[in-house]
């Protein structure tokens, strides 16, 4: 059992049923791991040979990073949570996942590569929360 | 003429109408503000005497600082900016300025009056940008 | 191998030593997961029948989730480090860590239990890459 | 008077100097614009014909803007403070203005010029509140 998992367990509030805290905790996870990834692509983009061609893939990732880290802590406090608020950043939180994983998938660095999958992950992760269909499609690495 | 505003006057990506550009200065310098008070009255509301009737405001005024200071962050930021997530970013910012308001504005601390004053002048603000109506009651302080 | 040594592992600037690299991963592990469970804590407490006997320990989480973030967040940009910056950035973290795990130490609540084992070894892995003894005496869970 | 020197006013922790209240409110007064404006000129400099000169200069502006963010938050947070971490965070972050000042002023770009202007004003701010000698050289706009 993951920290994370052991801090919901013990949080005085812990009103979902088992089902919707295993997606909770499978988004808080992902987003953390998101918001990590898009801050080092964003940095490894930065320090290539031509940073010109990856203007867009940094934008991406620094607004996905800001919005995992945003919505993670908003998942991660349970007491008192307001629903409509939630729902509204857990999509665009998701469009966010979305838009990154598209544009880092179009650059053959390997780092993009691999943070292109991980957006895809956490846009699973949300889409799964928000029962809604994922958007992103399956990519191989 | 604000720091802010010099920035954004001298940043090369300055594609905006002059409206459209003071409604951008108007809401980063709003939501600045607010991210600012919605921190200091979630801890004010902690040092009260009887903080457990201020669980809600707390919580209210950490989403809406968390939801503002992403916010700013993202309007600031012009260059190649993802209009579809931008707009859902200011909804559920608008969203989140409007439920503090309304939790601030069911308490008598001074703290929470003010701090309910400026979420509605941010509300305001979104609303102006987005070009929606505001939905949040004027107050009166 | 995680995500986060993959992105480390593919960013165009590794010029560290493999015993380093070693040491910032485990410290960008660490102080992730610290800024995860440190919020959770806060919000833990806030959510408890007597949140006035937990102030301090809602602040020390705060203070230990913020500094955390932003630490894990240097950690992760590998281009152009400032070492002088980045020396004292760490300590004051490590300052963050320790304190937070004295205080979380001070409460049976298992949420701050935990915590106050995630805020010791997050100063463990700071005083380790910093190469200076632990502060933080050991807890048994 | 301002809104954050509203709500420091109605805080029900008071307890400093107006002497030590005025230096406060300064900083963070001052920290706010900082980060704001660092933000800001890192996406000004991605957005520049030729980045790839500009990279240490992208890097500093994050470093101190993510700095900034934490301290004018810890500062704004008067409940149950550490003084101790406090001063180190306080330190760390003169650092992040000064280096960012000093890489700024590098370089022509008005945005550049712009801000190291208020990276220096954030500085001597920090400085005033750790009353410490300034050590960011004066720039003459």
């Amino acid at each position: 059992m993951s920290r994370i998992q052991q801090m919901m367990t013990t949080h005085p509030r812990t009103d979902g049923t088992p089902a919707q805290d295993h997606s909770v905790l499978a988004a808080i996870t992902a987003l953390t791991e998101c918001a990590q990834t898009c801050t080092s692509c964003a940095d490894a983009c930065l320090a290539e040979d031509d940073p010109s061609h990856l203007i867009a893939c940094i934008r991406r990732n620094q607004d996905c990073a800001d919005l995992c880290r945003v919505t993670a802590n908003m998942l991660t406090r349970r007491t008192d949570q307001d629903e409509t608020l939630l729902k509204q950043v857990l999509l665009a939180c998701r469009t966010a996942c979305n838009a990154c994983a598209i544009e880092c998938g179009k650059h053959d660095h390997p780092h993009c590569m691999i943070c292109a999958d991980v957006c895809t992950t956490a846009e699973r992760a949300l889409s799964d929360l928000l029962q809604v269909p994922s958007v992103t499609p399956h990519r191989n690495l």
